[in-house]
Formats: C-alpha cells, structure tokens, sequence
C-alpha cells in the first residue's frame, strides 16, 4: 500500500483531494466516509489514513484544498482597470462550470456545519475575508481613480458577498435553473447603482 | 403515555413541534434524535412515534409549522400603500429576534439536505414562492400607482431573495455580528437604485 517511489507526497495529497471531491460528489457530506474516499483513490482505508487522522482532517484539508483552488483562479484575473477587474471577479464567483453544482452541494452542507465544526468556520471566515479584501481593493482603486463613486467599500464588498453567497445557497435549495444568473444579474445592477452613481451617492452609502 | 383528556391532537402536535425547536437549538440538526425530543417533550421516543413515523416525517412537520409560523408574521404586514409594505416584508425577512440564531443555523443544515430530501426540498421551494409572489405582487402594486419604476418584478423578487438567503447563510457562516443588518441595508440600496430610479429604468431591468 506504500506509494510507488516516484510519487511524492504531495502526489498522495492531490489524488486524495480528487477522490475525496469524486466521494462528495457521489455521496454527498453527510454519507461519506473514509471507506468511500479510499475506494475512489483505489487503496485502502489504511492508505488513506496514513495521510489524515480522522475525516475531519481530511474534510479540512479538502476545504483548504478548495479554496486554495479557488484562490488560484482568482489569480487569473490579472486586469487592474478596476470596472473590467471587478466585472471579472464577479464572473469567477457566480459563473460556476457546469460539474460545479454537486460542489455547490457540499460546501453548503460543510458551511452549515461551521457553527459546531471551528476548523470548518476557520477556513470559510479567512477565505471570506480574502474575497472581500480583494473586492475592497478594486472599489478603492476606482474611488481613487474617480471612476466608482466615494462609497463605504467595506460595506460594498461584504453586500456582494451577500449576493454572492445568496446565490449559491438558492442554487443549492431550490428548483431553479437560473440561481447564479440572477445573482449575477443582481450584483451588476447594484454595482451599477451603487457605484456608478453619477452623484455622490445617497445617504446610506 | 396517552394525552390528558382536555388536550386536543392539536395540542400535542404544538407541543411536539415546541419539543423540536427546543432540541434543535440544543443539539443541532446532525445529532437530533428522536429520543431528545422526547426528552424535551416530556414524554416517551413512543409517544412521539404515535404521531409521527420517522424522524423525517417529524422533520417536515417541523418545516411547515417554522413556515406557516413565518406566514403568519408576515400577515401581520397590514400596510397596502407599496413602499412601506415592501420596506416591512424585507424587516420580517431580515430582522430576526435574538434568539433566532439557532434555529436559522438548523434551517441551512436542512436547507443543504434539499437535494436529498425531497420532502424537505418541497417545502423550501413553496415558501420561496410564496414569499416570491408577495414581494412581486406589492412591486406590481407600486408600478401600477407610478410610486415604483417599470421593472421586471419577478426579477427584482428573486434579486431581493437571494440578498435574503445570503445574510442568512452568512449569519450561520461567518463570525460577524452584522449579516442580517449589512443584507437589509444591501436591499434598501437595491430596492432605492431599482425601484425608485427616476428614469424609466436602465436596459438591464
């Protein structure tokens, strides 16, 4: 059950990962077990446990494994005009690829398991914090640029992140086909009313 | 184990779904048992199994009466005239009293087991589109009266649930104190620059 001496550990680490994705993905959160991710990573359950303790562990490292994911295809928009940049951002959070949606799936059930899991709150807050740092980043630099309105960005960036997270949740619990278009479509018109306002905005922002 | 005389089946059905609210705010949707809420009942798992098969079956009993309760906050909502009954609806579906939290924590968790469970994915679905229908139908009122911009109303009820459902999956999510408030704030903005532009409205809606 050892590994063949040309794969590395962080080889092991990878195919764990996508087995563990193929496992959710099949069995969803609440079903899956270490016997399930082993069978997908075709060892045993010794294998994979020689890597994580407990399938929490393992559900931890996934999540990091996710949002590291994630983070990298944030690294792809390398646009800095800030309308075209915070477009492209927005893109990356609502438009999901088709063989997302059983994705969307278990990291809604790992979310709602933050309040009794730290670790799982822990990687959820910092990836939150992240994303709305990168979005205050590019609202502050189209204020500066006078091209967005002088807003609370703070607040701006966290209200998309409602949207955002709106959207997913509703893809997940509703009969809709069209969730993530219509938050999409809500975050465009906010942005566009939020911060293209051509006075300097109302008094709430 | 037999209900006193002088209660009526409807009593014990309240008391259940009493019994339930209190064992889920305890123990979470993952560890609830059917033995707990009989604990918190007073009584024995079989006078609970009397009314109800399986703990699912008690479960979507529970959903509806969370959601015929939430129906009933929401005729208090007597105000026709468009904009103050819109700005009320949005305060019930954002404002929630303190002790609220836990149980909008055991909402996400069932909300994430609708794809699993049709029964639950139903009643998630029949309340969005009650809600749905209430937010169109005082929108429609309002364009009717020229108060409200000519919009796409099932869009904009859509957009206003899907901030809705993002401050409640971020209120369980995240460690910050301000979801509900940023999400009610995020929807007077979207309400104001949508519903209340002075133009006939941009080409998106």
């Amino acid at each position: 059950m050892a590994d063949p001496p040309d794969r590395t550990s962080s080889d092991s680490d990878e195919e764990i990962m996508r087995a563990t994705y193929r496992a959710l993905r099949d069995h969803g959160y609440a079903d899956l077990t270490i016997k399930r991710i082993a069978e997908e990573y075709g060892k045993s359950t010794a294998a994979v446990h020689y890597h994580y303790d407990t399938k929490d562990d393992l559900l931890v490292a996934f999540l990091d494994y996710v949002l590291d994911q994630f983070g990298e295809t944030i690294h792809e928009v390398q646009t800095t005009a800030p309308e075209q940049r915070l477009e492209l951002l927005l893109d990356k959070l609502l438009v999901a690829p088709e063989d997302h949606h059983d994705l969307l799936i278990a990291m809604l059930e790992m979310r709602s398991q933050a309040p009794y899991k730290e670790a799982f709150a822990d990687r959820f807050q910092q990836n939150d914090e992240y994303v709305q740092y990168l979005l205050r980043t590019v609202i502050d630099h189209g204020i500066s640029e006078d091209i967005f309105t002088d807003v609370d960005s703070e607040h701006v960036a966290r209200a998309l992140m409602t949207i955002v997270d709106g959207g997913r949740t509703r893809a997940v619990v509703l009969d809709e086909t069209e969730t993530l278009a219509t938050a999409r479509r809500t975050a465009d018109e906010y942005v566009n009313a939020v911060l293209r306002a051509d006075t300097g905005g109302s008094e709430d922002t």
